[in-house]
């Protein structure tokens, strides 16, 4: 299978809202070193584009992501360092894909069917929010090939209670949307097939609100959460005071009080 | 409507817990600078207050609390540096109050009826405890107006898992007291009009535990949450060894042994 | 009662499953100075064993734990200091124990039976894992002795939301098994009477797994865990490159490729 003379990433603009498409569905979208800088790029260009107010990531075919491309990696071996340097580019790749997401100025909603599997779950673990159609499965299962989920764990780790983390890195069993939704990390679950489309009007719902604000918010949310409670409270009141003075603040808030008023 | 003539904030104590009630119905209990300032000075009497081991956070009327005065926050647009300092200030005097709950020496439980939103719902998130009547509702709107709620997620942040309290901020949607109970952030749901009650028993209940054992350990819960596990157990390890040289160790211990004795 | 005559830590290995035993069935397996040592013992052997891939915490009698020895602690006050030296070498011991289960090499596995309280309760909460059985109860009761639960806390406030945290630490009330699960307490909960089957079920599936794998994942855990985004990406990303270069993930790799494709 080559992956050349297609993209790995479809990208469909709607009303301010992105539909980013993993598109390798024959290799259940596994995140080659192609798909990863083909994400990498896209997540680039929506960062740029301001008429882009929320994105959803989807996936094409059965699975929504089965992780890294094993075939792929087996064959750095092959180099004179045995993979090393090729290994170590992909897992720091990787993990600038994956804090891309937190870093974009637009809310990302995952919107998930079938597997998502070791750094597919990682994928869904670092978005803003996710949806799941009730046959959605997620895993960890590294640790049945020898190779721990240990970049997985990063996002899995901020999303989900220790143990519950734990859990799912140890036994590499599949948690169903239900209990992932019991365990944070997913949003919502919805009926199978329908998350795309319950993505999309969550998307929509954002996109519908003054981009400025959304992007302060999202930002101030990801700085405050590792700053202590004190420093947290002093950034987030120098965000507050810069919101206020912003025209969009001084309009939304003459028509919330002309409307009350009304 | 003037605030002037009238209390904003009551208190009444009955057999050591002190009931603050915000009182300002009519404005569904907006934090003005002025019922900050109350709270502000109704907290530090407390702190000062060895008689009273136990508080409740309560409301008058059919809100808790709606949040910020949008109306006195707008009117501080007509300054010469179009409110900027004035903003400042709010929004550190209200983050000084919201400290002030896990930093006082007695457990805050907040009795939650009606509507809790924007820095209302924080407020909740600040107390130590919460018992919500089954019709309370919660929610960080402030996406709505463009006024994005940077404050208020710290402390939604630090009780809810991310997905959720993201959501909640996104979506600006509310979230009923079941839910808010399983997101953590509320402690127990009770019947509509009983939260006062509750969260008043619950109090005496704590009010009858020795309140320097209260005070001690309610202050190392905050301080080890922010450390790393060998740092927070070094420290807790200290605070315990005080603990067990005080005289209420000493007679609790020896009254628990000579009961099992017994 | 003496234990001098006994083992206060029975093990027994089966598999590459170490199962450890608290031993002190008429002390409700209390954790006094001498218990405390064989369990540092016993932990200090096993991560130095590599025949044993995972371990299993059960306990003698109805009662889990029941936490500190309170008659061998009053008994030191009758030292010049009061107990000051004592009191502090034992809550040192107690959390080296504690924080030795993060950094044992193998997961562990708490398998609970009966009431686990004050350090009882840190013990659960401070392994990898646990299984209850469903009439098993926890608490932080030191609240009602005048010994707040302070060390307790350190473990319990890494696995529950903080307000539920609180409210056990608060009220000191015991939280049966269903709630502990849906707290992030425990893990599974199972028959009252199979939890140490169900337990050593689970390490049996770790412990056919490679134990390196499990091992540099465990360690990474806790590690990254700490550790600011950014950080952890990096730390994590060099542990994954190191485990790629492992035979056994290269052989793990190979197994699934070869399978797949047969």
């Amino acid at each position: 299978m080559t992956d050349a003379a297609e993209a790995l990433v479809l990208r469909s603009d709607r009303d301010g809202v992105a539909t980013l498409v993993l598109h390798r569905p024959r290799a259940r979208n596994a995140l080659s070193l192609a798909l990863l800088e083909a994400l990498r790029d896209a997540f680039a260009r929506l960062a740029a584009d301001d008429g882009i107010r929320a994105v959803v990531l989807a996936a094409e075919g059965p699975a929504f992501c089965a992780g890294h491309d094993l075939k792929e990696m087996t064959a750095f071996r092959a180099e004179p360092d045995k993979g090393a340097a090729r290994f170590a580019h992909l897992f720091e790749l990787c993990s600038a894909v994956m804090m891309a997401i937190p870093a974009l100025p637009q809310p990302v909603i995952a919107a998930v069917e079938g597997i998502a599997t070791a750094a597919g779950c990682q994928l869904v673990a670092s978005c803003d929010l996710a949806v799941a159609g009730e046959e959605a499965r997620f895993a960890t299962p590294g640790v049945q090939i020898g190779l721990f989920c240990s970049t997985p764990m990063v996002a899995l780790s901020r999303n989900l209670s220790r143990k519950a983390a734990m859990q799912m890195l140890l036994t590499a069993e599949l948690t169903d949307a239900a209990e992932a939704k019991a365990l944070g990390l997913v949003n919502e679950v919805v009926a199978a097939g329908t998350a795309l489309a319950a993505a999309q009007e969550l998307a929509a719902g954002i996109a519908r609100r003054n981009a400025y604000t959304v992007r302060v918010g999202k930002r101030a949310f990801y700085e405050q959460l590792e700053m202590p409670l004190a420093e947290a409270y002093a950034h987030a009141g120098r965000v507050m005071t810069e919101n206020m003075l912003a025209r969009s603040a001084e309009e939304g808030i003459d028509a919330f009080l002309n409307k009350r008023a009304g």
